[in-house]
């Protein structure tokens, strides 16, 4: 192509995966892109871990369904469509456009019980692994998972911690925007909760942990794969999903791409920790699949540059004494 | 809106620049965003700095009006129309889709005598400037600069050298792709060029050891400026024309955003000196406006944002302990 080698930098390496995930040269563009947004509550709310009240859980939903989110105004922008699932909600939203895979009415509060059953668990890992199915059947070519649920960052803290051998100082921070004595608490919260639990494998951790969406997001990554679909990682609950998935099968990791570093606390040592590049790094921390949409387009970018742009042959120019390839 | 404060980032403070800039509170959506590539030919490539012969400037000028090089892909993908310039072309293009302003054809080698003279400088920055006006004319909301002359990130090294007060080891770079031996040369070479002459102000510099597409570019943020249309920087080539811009104008910088970090080496030693802050950070070297117009895309998704997302009232959700604003 008519650019020096290497010149367009981690675009080429993002082509690269992208046709070594699919196994084909020339997908076809623009790509067909789904944000799955996948809603859940917690029982850990009831210890004081988030600054927003669990209804929002809802009225988000509602918020998304009606396209007025961050996650709907960006979806419009990098042409993706947005599809919201009800995987483990407390309460109930009537709307034909919410798809329903409810495992749970919301978690347990983990400080007193496991947040889900093991059987639970795995029927939200399902969801997400039918949920790309699903996706691979209508030709969608990039599966980007989304979240909502009031109190989510906590379950999320508990399983990277769990699962990455970090500690609550490193993981734990202020989701939507908590204070000093809150961070304090919900710090407390989840040291508490690991100590109280001995895990016995990934599952388990998001069994006990965990989260009706995080088992979802988790699922998507296992299915695309699977599929050879890629999907790209969003922020913190998306680390979370990941960190299961990865824990069932560490070859995930060439099956994604990582959409953006989020700015709560522990995005950036989970990033680390499992070896992973953002796209982006914006100091976003709406959740929402918000990054991961944004860099689903500079994904698009990459394979429009390796589909679209002119060879040294085919447009006459000569070659430097470094040749390109 | 319906998020926690301040959760979107940086996409936030764009919005917020972009409307102090413009003073325009609902700007219109998708912007109306032109790269001017300027096409510039410089003397001191007789010196051996570049990894590619003179005649590729030309080439690829073919190339862009062609719709072929990677800033003819990007600018596809966001939306934005691609202009060329020949602001300083050893050569000639017979091609009624190029702009002709050519000021010089090719500089002079500046290790023998200077690049240009003040005159043709300041002919180069009126280029600039008389393009940021037929842009607003022709109703563009966002500008991008890009460069294409084969040696130009030497003279741009130069002229970060002299007026950020920095060393040519922190500064010079590979630019298309040199090897150790061309580029302790090249490093060489800006240091007796640094040596050989006094400079009485940026024009000087500019006029000395610069170039016409870098003069053209720095005239670009000032036009821009003045007209209240933001600019985006992309890369080396550009930096040095907003160090230029920068210097004749300190307040500049609140008029531009910075694209991207090019990984050319004196990059991010400019960006830091100049206290921008990237938009992305993909390791690109390619020049052209290409990590700028990537970057603009951004910039337009924060506005859409801006626009078009539902305030908690409007979507009936509950306001957190902090609330949004």
């Amino acid at each position: 192509m008519t650019k020096p080698r290497g010149s367009l930098g981690y675009l080429e390496e993002i082509a690269k995966r992208f046709v070594l995930i699919t196994e084909d040269l020339s997908p076809s563009l623009p790509l067909k892109k789904i944000v799955y947004v996948f809603a859940g509550d917690h029982g850990i709310v009831e210890e004081g871990v988030s600054a927003y009240p669990q209804e929002v859980t809802q009225q988000m939903i509602l918020n998304f369904l009606n396209g007025g989110a961050g996650i709907n105004v960006i979806a419009r922008q990098v042409g993706a469509d947005v599809y919201v699932v009800d995987v483990g909600m407390a309460g109930e939203v009537e709307d034909p456009r919410l798809i329903k895979k409810k495992v749970v009415s919301g978690t347990r509060n983990f400080l007193r019980e496991p947040a889900m059953t093991r059987e639970e668990a795995e029927k939200a890992l399902s969801v997400g692994m039918e949920l790309a199915k699903e996706a691979q059947a209508k030709g969608y070519q990039l599966l980007i998972p989304g979240d909502m649920g009031i109190g989510n960052t906590t379950p999320s803290a508990a399983v990277l911690c769990a699962l990455l051998k970090a500690s609550p100082e490193e993981i734990v921070g202020r989701g939507t925007g908590i204070d000093d004595q809150a961070l304090a608490h919900k710090r407390e919260v989840v040291r508490e909760a690991l100590q109280k639990y001995r895990f016995s494998d990934p599952i388990d951790v998001l069994a006990k942990v965990g989260g009706a969406e995080i088992g979802a997001i988790a699922g998507l990554f296992l299915g695309g794969a699977s599929l050879r679909i890629p999907v790209v990682v969003d922020g913190f609950i998306s680390l979370a999903g990941l960190a299961i998935a990865y824990h069932l099968e560490p070859g995930i990791k060439d099956f994604i791409f990582c959409g953006h570093c989020s700015q709560e606390k522990g995005a950036v040592v989970a990033i680390q920790k499992m070896g992973l590049r953002p796209i982006i790094d914006l100091d976003m921390r709406l959740g929402e699949g918000t990054g991961a949409a944004l860099a689903a387009f500079i994904i698009e970018t990459a394979l429009r540059i390796l589909t679209e742009m002119a060879t040294f042959e085919g447009a006459g120019v000569s070659k430097g004494r470094e040749f390109d390839n």
